[in-house]
């Protein structure tokens, strides 16, 4: 029980394999029009090849399942190195412009859908994945203020909530333009303004 | 064959409320769980209180229908008065700030979720409903570029998927702050940076 929820113990190749194909059985279903409804211990043992049990003592829900394959399809966000605030906001929103998987995006539109119905589901994955990635740009923001490089009266949760909503993609197989991230992060640190008022 | 595919007729009361119920229903069923699988004339039929003919009469197909329902949920961008581009983009923001109801937003992410298994349905949905919203949103900013209000060298698509991006709610139940459609656009136009370079 001390074991964190991945559960994945070092020089046990076996193990790390059947945790892989769990995972990605569980995105496989989530992805389906049958979303978090379609998602089972049963169905996932089935697609990945492995007895119920090996998911169990693992697992010990389908939500707290499905909150590590969505952590687990995600990459990390790169720790900003700290040299600049742009140029730490460029790094995160290269990575999140890079998020564009197409199985991975209607896993997540498919969570957002049923968040009524699967509540703690949901409060699970906004604790465990959203706010950790929010709270690294909002940590960018605040060294930023700090060292003068951006408005003093800044408001850090406009300026986060703006930054992962223009990278955020809204439409299926959306692809951003090369140099989309750059661009969005130039504009907000600028403004499309002509000049300052 | 002539009608738009709303299809409402002036001076016809008891066939705008059989409209109004159909559309409604359109939208309860496609909010749940089930999502656009979950939609079916049938379904609309016996939801809404009307005889499947009289569906038929006016949406040829399941995806017409919900385009339609769609579209009535949305409220329409209010037209940019055109006194500035930070006026019309203030105005843009808090319509689109104000879209938030939680039904719309399970459609939404919904019809998002299945694109893949309804491409057509989708296709509709983004020409018919999307397309049209981004381009007031371009008109404004092209209108700004051309009266130097904006900077020269904006990029149109940048700046428009910025300022849509920030008001879509990306979690259920999400609540933007008073006045953060005002503080979006004002970190939109001004910027984050503490000066220019």
């Amino acid at each position: 029980m001390s074991e964190t929820t991945t559960g994945r113990a070092p020089g046990r190749p076996r193990s790390e394999r059947a945790d892989k194909a769990i995972l990605d059985a569980t995105l496989d279903l989530l992805a389906r029009e049958s979303g978090v409804a379609g998602v089972s211990m049963e169905a996932v043992a089935a697609r990945a090849g492995v007895g119920k049990s090996t998911i169990y003592r693992r697992w010990p829900s389908k939500e707290a399942l499905i909150v590590d394959a969505l952590g687990a399809a995600k990459a990390p966000l790169p720790e900003p190195s700290g040299a600049s605030a742009r140029e730490d906001l460029t790094e995160i929103a290269r990575a999140l412009a890079a998020e564009r998987g197409r199985r991975h995006l209607q896993c997540f539109w498919n969570v957002l859908g049923s968040a009524g119905r699967y509540p703690e589901l949901y409060a699970r994955y906004k604790k465990d994945i959203i706010e950790p990635r929010r709270a690294i740009v909002r940590d960018v923001l605040r060294r930023g203020v700090a060292t003068g490089e951006l408005r003093a009266d800044l408001d850090i949760e406009v300026a986060m909530s703006m930054l992962v909503g223009s990278l955020t993609p809204r439409r299926p197989r959306e692809t951003f333009p090369e140099g989309y991230a750059e661009a969005v992060v130039d504009a907000l640190v600028k403004g499309i303004g002509s000049a300052r008022d």
